[in-house]
């Protein structure tokens, strides 16, 4: 059986090119969605808007971690949506270890200091003896918990149950006694979980449980001295909140990867609020390689009726 | 047999705190200078002062890495010089690391765009698969060659001959085939180091070896993209060279922590000179805690008549 490729993604040729030196067997390439394409590779906002013009897609496979657009429960759900995972925890980790150094270093201070002739040369802090908290580890949680454990931190992981990286000192779930979530578990986790914290990272992906889950109350809890990164979804924050704790010195500072609308608009209040950086969706970059080569196994499972890596549970949202 | 200390400096009552906890044998503190002082810990400024009026001085405990003032050919040597090694290899790691993410991550870039409310969400580089050079692999270098590893970069390392440490992947050394170091051998051996690196880290110290080991040649070798970071010595930097190379866009950017003079002079180049980021001897801050832990494994060492750790060879300088 042939197969048809549509590629959606700004570094097209480049994807081309990778797939072409795989010489995989039965696959020709689509220029424009067509009736026969049952294969998409692409970002989700352009393969959004191509869904419904594609009757015989039988897989797509995003080229991002994040898959909101397809979850929406008025899309179609009749193919297997896979994504990409593993890929980005080193990315995400360099990104996480590099703002926290940036604070601990004091790196804009001192060049500040510079721009002033002043030999600045107070004391500097270390990640060492430091204790994060991840909010989520999944694969990218994982991988920071690693390179934290790396740097001499202690660890602390959230998460709704599961406690897959050893890198994790101590975890926190909104469990009742019997095992299952609740409201007020939930509540009593995310206080003791973030009770001390030197820093506190979001990684959790955006479904209806990790909504607005940064709120006042977990900001709160927070020490005064607490760094806060975002390099999860925008949604898992509360923005006002955030905002109001930044301008009051509730916490220390926030570095911002992600937000509720993306691109920021211009009238935000994010864009000067006292000790907030924003770094623009860029923490998690998809290397075209990586993902080329994602694509390329997971064709290989494909051809044979095998199951796909990094398959999308459209319920569960991840 | 007692003992008298003479701390010397301005973490002195740190220090006495730290040491009493310890309840070291036979040991009393001395409040300033005196003929019965036969151990000093302290910083090399203040204590190479107060050397010719402490008679009965048998060991010299540095609180810094760098023991230059005591290396002066017409200072006594009749004493156990110490100085701090092993304490400074992650603190200088995090160092190199974080400056270097801020270099891959444009973190600079996307704070001024930030500040004029631009999304700029430019493509982001990354440590992996980068290569890095480290002139100098000691204790400090081990450590920043493990971390390189860590993040999945290729490592090379200069030194003099030494190749203790498993985590460089390519040694370089100044040596004739017999073995013996040659001037010719050292150009060539630095050329092949440099060629092609991402980053070049100095972490040499500061020896007649080492004097202006980076100069014009060695600056021309490298790629145009490359990052100098120097957390060694001052005096290992042509500064003149370096100020033509990053005038003349001939390397992309320099972090220095150590300088020739320090504090730097208000009209000195370096405060205006483009991709030149500087902060004043901060890299390897000493941490009492860790200062004191090696003062007291040493003093255990010293009342026994035994060895002492990290003892510095007056002649070889290190």
């Amino acid at each position: 059986m042939r197969h048809k490729l549509l590629i959606l993604s700004p570094d097209r040729d480049k994807y081309r090119a990778l797939i072409n030196e795989a010489r995989l067997v039965d696959l020709e390439f689509a220029d424009q969605p067509a009736p026969d394409v049952d294969i998409v590779l692409g970002e989700p906002k352009p393969a959004i808007t191509v869904l419904d013009s594609l009757p015989a897609l039988s897989w797509l496979q995003s080229i991002w971690a994040g898959v909101e657009p397809f979850l929406d429960p008025a899309a179609r759900r009749d193919y297997v949506l896979t994504n990409v995972r593993d890929v980005f925890g080193g990315l995400i980790s360099e990104y996480v270890i590099g703002y926290l150094l940036v604070h601990e270093r004091k790196i804009f201070q001192r060049f500040e200091a510079q721009k002033n002739k002043i030999w600045e040369d107070s004391d500097t802090g270390t990640l060492r003896g430091k204790t994060i908290g991840l909010l989520g580890v999944g694969s990218i949680g994982a991988e920071i918990a690693e390179t934290a454990k790396f740097f001499g931190m202690t660890v602390r992981g959230y998460t709704m149950g599961s406690e897959t990286s050893k890198h994790v000192d101590r975890y926190f779930h909104p469990l009742e006694s019997d095992g299952s979530p609740s409201v007020q578990q939930r509540a009593v986790a995310l206080q003791s979980f973030a009770s001390g914290l030197d820093y506190l990272v979001n990684i959790l992906p955006n479904t209806v449980d990790t909504r607005r889950i940064i709120n006042a109350e977990l900001l709160d809890a927070l020490p005064a001295h607490a760094l806060f990164i975002n390099v999860g979804r925008g949604q898992a924050v509360d923005e006002s909140a955030l905002i109001e704790a930044l301008n009051q010195n509730k916490i220390a500072g926030a570095v911002l990867d992600v937000f509720e609308q993306e691109p920021l608009s211009k009238e935000h209040p994010f864009w000067t609020t006292p000790n907030l950086l924003m770094t623009f969706h860029t923490a998690g970059p998809s290397f075209a390689e990586d993902i080329a080569k994602i694509f390329i196994e997971n064709y290989r499972l494909f051809v044979k009726g095998k199951p796909l890596k990094y398959r999308v549970d459209f319920e569960r949202g991840y």
